[in-house]
């Protein structure tokens, strides 16, 4: 049976095929990159112009209440509560990720230093994306390196590294570069032992793998809806805290009048709201956030260990056209082939990756290249079928076979990337 | 001549009069709450569905350099240099005024401590927006009072409160429930005669008064876009930091991947970029930042003085009316007479001020109320004409005359909030 006719039963037989129907792909092109980008979906554009028309522009500040803005990072939560194996309480959406990310980090660090002031190692990965390592560094100046220093290990040393001096284990489940995931349920069993409280960084888990925050006993995340969940460019962020924790009267230093117990009572002094909501700061975008609430109603009813099952099936697919392929020793993969260790996307390392990169985008199959010599794809199983994977597969084919990413004009800044 | 007749002449003499036909107000509506959330702008509108269909849509994650979205922040800037009295380089737009306020406000304290580490006051005004205050908390509880110690003045007391040992001057130029004007330029020469630097919160000026931010000499500002620069609800902030202070290499803890000097070039280190993109943390919302772009063209060659004197001159239309009439010794007035010392909203006290603003919103005309008794009339003047304060005024008097505040369902809740 031929590639494509394999990929036309597969795709007969998918549960999840319908939901691509529900996606604004641009005919011709392949997406690769939902794991940078999520596309548009038809239903987000509609609640756009729903909120911009009839509610900014027709109910304008009433609004607030009547549309029920002001509950907005509350019921975006809900809906990802259910992605992230949680409850509504635990989980809000809002922010940038480096933002959320200064919130927990330095809440888990004055929950440690009230009964254990000595301890100030974060631990992270030398790879982790370095915005995560960026705002360690800026908590590390705020604080002093008395009560917050910056450990880095490369991920294979990640257990062997865990000490008593370790207040905070910082991990992002799914590498960005190599796509490799990290088992964040042993990790934090052996954080815990050692009294370490571990925040995951979710952006490649988030609708991609089946999360399981309270199942695992992480204690905070971080997370974007702007890839795997399709929320918009820069759609705002969310942060989880287990329970446990949020029962501990957490303090975190941006405390903005969105979190506070009484936002409309205007009075001088901050006292938090109880819960989660304490986390909130400034008041959220409503545009932002109805873009994310909408593309999260795609994923109602969707289960998460069918989707990964998805994603994995069509990486697979993928790998495999390769590796019976003549091009197959050009390519070194780094992703791990086990699907236990691994998120929706492929990496490989070729020496004329930006330019291979650049040569399919031109046959419309939208793939992307990270520095210095990675092609990264990202299987989305949302909107990604076994057919598509054959039209990317096969013009792989023919920039290679055509020499295609040899023309000068990629080459030139290949040159420069690498 | 009727009060409708002046209006109708002023409104024909009115330069301005043109721009509101930009703006979707819903017919039959006063909307005086632009001080609040300024309304949508037919461009906005426009532009919102264009980024939806055709960037994010079809060119899905190539927009970012296709259309240029990594430079939204600088670009909004520019647009909103020339309404601040400054230029591009020393404004960006992004996150909440919370998390900016919170960006400034540590970097000005660490500009402090290299020369006068005992510096450790930051002084407020009693009634300064809230959430300005909560920030200083949020700073003060991690940085610790040796630090960071807010000390709160009446506004009157403000110049004569300043001292060698306070840091920095935190103050709201317009005063959210009073609508008071403060002298900032003023404020700015004793400050900085004792070594004060002067953070200007700008949310009731941006859009609205003639701030003039380099001939002050402020040091720092934040500032709000959803309000009079009707760039949407919970719409991306700004900041600004004056050239003199960029130049000393300032830190700001929450040191995200896009305020890196090579964001993509995915290193474990921080290293800041140069100048005011060093304030940027993580990724901004596009959609959200497009909105308040294209609400910013509106002001394009708009006279930021000829704007105030229109705001002022309605507003004064109001007074006027509502000293006349037979409701006169009802209301106090909050605000100031003095053009100089007010900005572009009016607040009275009146023991029914809930009720009566709700009763105005049920007949089209949307006033806005502040606890105890506020009632608030935000005048701006990009979409009021004067014979909508002649339409405003009626609703008032027909109100009182028929005692429609004095409702059941409006003054239950009138108990309540007062």
């Amino acid at each position: 049976m031929s590639l494509r006719q394999r990929a036309k039963e597969l795709d007969a037989a998918d549960p999840l095929a319908h939901l691509r129907t529900q996606f604004a792909i641009p005919a011709g092109k392949v997406y690769l990159d939902g794991n940078s980008l999520g596309p548009l979906a038809h239903p987000v554009r509609e609640r756009m112009q729903q909120v911009l028309a009839e509610q900014w522009g027709e109910d304008l500040i009433e609004s607030w209440n009547k549309h029920s803005w002001i509950d907005l990072p509350q019921r975006s939560a809900a809906r990802l509560a259910h992605l992230l194996g949680t409850q509504a309480d635990q989980v809000l959406c809002c922010d940038s990720i480096s933002v959320n990310l200064f919130k927990v980090l330095t809440s888990a660090l004055e929950l440690q230093h009230r009964t254990e002031p000595t301890r100030n190692v974060v631990l992270s990965t030398q790879d982790n994306f370095p915005t995560d390592l960026y705002m360690v560094q800026g908590v590390s100046e705020f604080l002093g390196q008395h009560a917050c220093q910056l450990q880095l290990v490369e991920e294979e040393q990640l257990l062997a590294s865990l000490s008593e001096e370790i207040a905070v284990v910082l991990v992002t489940e799914v590498n960005f570069r190599s796509g490799r995931r990290l088992d964040i349920e042993k990790l934090c069993q052996h954080a815990h032992q050692l009294g370490i409280l571990v925040i995951v960084d979710l952006a490649h888990s988030a609708g991609s793998v089946a999360v399981e925050l309270e199942r695992w006993q992480v204690d905070f995340a971080v997370g974007c809806t702007y890839k795997y969940l399709n929320g918009g460019p820069g759609a705002p962020a969310f942060l989880y805290c287990a329970k446990r924790h949020l029962e501990q009267n957490l303090k975190q230093p941006l405390q903005g009048w969105m979190g506070h117990a009484e936002p409309f009572a205007f009075t001088p002094d901050y006292v938090p709201a109880e819960g989660i909501q304490r986390f909130l700061s400034g008041t959220p975008s409503i545009l932002a956030m109805t873009a994310v609430d909408a593309a999260l109603d795609l994923f109602a009813g969707v289960d998460m260990q069918q989707l990964h099952q998805k994603a994995l099936a069509v990486a697979d697919f993928f790998a495999e056209a390769l590796e019976n392929s003549r091009w197959a020793t050009e390519f070194t993969r780094l992703t791990p082939t086990q699907h236990s260790e691994r998120g929706s996307q492929l990496s490989y390392s070729h020496p004329h990756a930006y330019a291979i990169c650049q040569a399919l985008i031109a046959r419309g199959v939208i793939a992307d290249f990270r520095a210095p010599s990675y092609l990264r794809l990202g299987f989305t199983p949302l909107y990604l079928g076994f057919e598509d994977i054959v039209n990317a597969f096969e013009a792989l084919d023919q920039v290679l076979s055509n020499a295609e990413h040899l023309d000068p004009k990629w080459q030139k800044l290949q040159g420069k990337v690498t």
